[in-house]
């Protein structure tokens, strides 16, 4: 278990987070104590300025980078929120950004990479197909590859997760969003280190399962892939996170992507806060388990609000009245 | 002229509002740039705990009382978010608070406002019959009568125009909804005092232009009033906030309420922000007036997010492809 990141890299991450960004809010709605049966507070990841939490991650990933890495500029892949992050941290510090993205991609995710100066190029059909082939052209450019779930990346989005445990340090339960598993675990590493009674809770979408599966086993498990929300589909899970998932992680549940969609529409009713399908993921598993959170304070990372707005018309037509 | 509130008022206020509230974000978005033609910046009071910048003045208005006025409680109308206010300030000093809306008013409003434990009555078909009524009440049961326009409310929302002068000082224009006129007076006073090259423009719907037409004749007109942006509604001008715009504000614009409609629409696409009506006049305005507007700094204030799901829906039904 030697190396893995601790609460320490994640408090050497905040001058660098601190620099370009705030503590974002965590409110408590009552509207929600109706839905869940319990007190539930919100971390509102989604008031980022690219409206995900990852931001955090590429900032720190970012500054810890040598001249000569600068210089070679970034290369990632990214489904949309990851993109951004690294196109934002790039134009931060001066340096390009080449991004990778699955064909049919969330198109106002593109064009907000694209307002930030990264080069944005479409290729493969899924998330890990355009992973594979970016990683190539980044070795073959002598370019910096940033992979989703690199520990500064980790390092940076556990300040969130320090926010959470210093704004309501009696946080029984927290619940976050899994998509290649950095916020879980940099809250987790956060979290319970200061208290390990803090349960944390992951979520992933029963038609995106491979991160959960392989938690479960402890094996590494492909899974098929087929869900609605972008910031969950992983079909090959990440070995780094999984490990720290192992150690730090209470449970991993899953949810239809159904309930989803209705966490989008019931956190635009009772929160007027527009969440990503990721980002609702976390208030879908607490309706879900609402009977193991009975007089329990749970905080739900709402992760990212980039939600496509065709998306939300679908979402709005079948949901709303 | 005495008596005008002043920047030292907002001073004053700040240590009130932040014991309960953070600063909200100013963020620059480039995808707008593309709809105005110059940078825009928003300032995002949509991020507040009840969705809404006036809360910052609740909160000092209720710091400002004497115990004996404490205990008579708070009493005010509100089409929504002033009564979010004072329902989330009488929480915040244990206070009660009751608030009268007309009839026909946002049920997700009212049930926020009753969430924070506020008695909510509706009375009259409008803003200003619930609000004379009240009034009465207030007299009779011996409690506290907050009009929406009280000075300690300026103070308290002036703080917002202080955030954006202190962010971004270079600002040229800032474009402000006006309602009852709160938070375009706080944010004059607060912009102009500090640098009175800044222009600071107000915004209402043309189907309610009372205040505006106030404004541009410098006498109290009332004027129709069939706007669906329940933030701007305003049939019966205030005299205290018309006496400081006549002293502070640049100019005052009107848009259509369609105009405001797909400002909702193209907030929610460009920013991933839900805006109430009243909260995307301000890029309705900008959009409308964007000539003037060439190689400034415009700071628009989004000032809440508390849109009624169905009228969302409508919009999205009207907007969306």
């Amino acid at each position: 278990m030697d190396n893995m990141p601790t609460l320490y890299d994640i408090i050497c991450a905040r001058p660098n987070v601190y620099r370009y960004l705030s503590p974002t809010p965590l409110f408590h709605y009552p509207a929600l104590k109706k839905l869940v049966g319990t007190d539930i507070w919100i971390k509102h990841e989604n008031h980022q300025p690219v409206g995900a939490f990852k931001v955090r991650g590429g900032l720190h990933l970012a500054a810890s980078l040598t001249t000569e890495q600068k210089q070679g500029g970034l290369y990632t892949a990214s489904t949309g929120n990851h993109g951004q992050s690294i196109g934002f941290a790039a134009r931060a510090f001066g340096i390009s950004a080449t991004i990778a993205v699955p064909e049919g991609a969330n198109p106002g995710k593109i064009a907000a990479m694209k307002g930030l100066g990264a080069e944005v190029i479409e290729h493969g059909k899924d998330f890990d197909t355009a992973r594979e082939w970016i990683t190539a052209v980044a070795h073959d450019r002598g370019g910096y590859f940033v992979g989703p779930t690199d520990d500064p990346l980790i390092h940076g989005v556990g300040t969130y997760g320090l926010e959470i445990i210093e704004k309501l340090p009696e946080v029984d339960v927290i619940i976050v969003p899994v998509g290649a598993g950095s916020g879980v675990c940099g809250t987790a590493i956060a979290a319970k280190t200061i208290n390990p009674h803090v349960q944390v809770i992951g979520v992933q979408s029963a038609q995106a399962p491979a991160m959960q599966k392989s938690w479960q086993t402890a094996t590494m498990q492909q899974a098929e892939m087929d869900t609605v929300a972008e910031g969950l589909a992983t079909r090959i899970p990440f070995e780094n996170t999984q490990r720290i998932m192992q150690k730090y992680l209470d449970d991993f549940i899953l949810v239809d992507d159904s309930s989803i969609e209705q966490a989008v529409y019931l956190l635009l009713e009772h929160t007027h806060n527009l969440a990503e399908e990721a980002g609702a993921a976390s208030l879908a598993a607490a309706i879900q388990i609402r009977d193991r959170l009975v007089h329990k304070k749970v905080v739900l990372v709402m992760s990212g609000g980039n939600i496509a707005p065709e998306r939300l018309n679908s979402i709005m037509h079948e949901y709303g009245q």
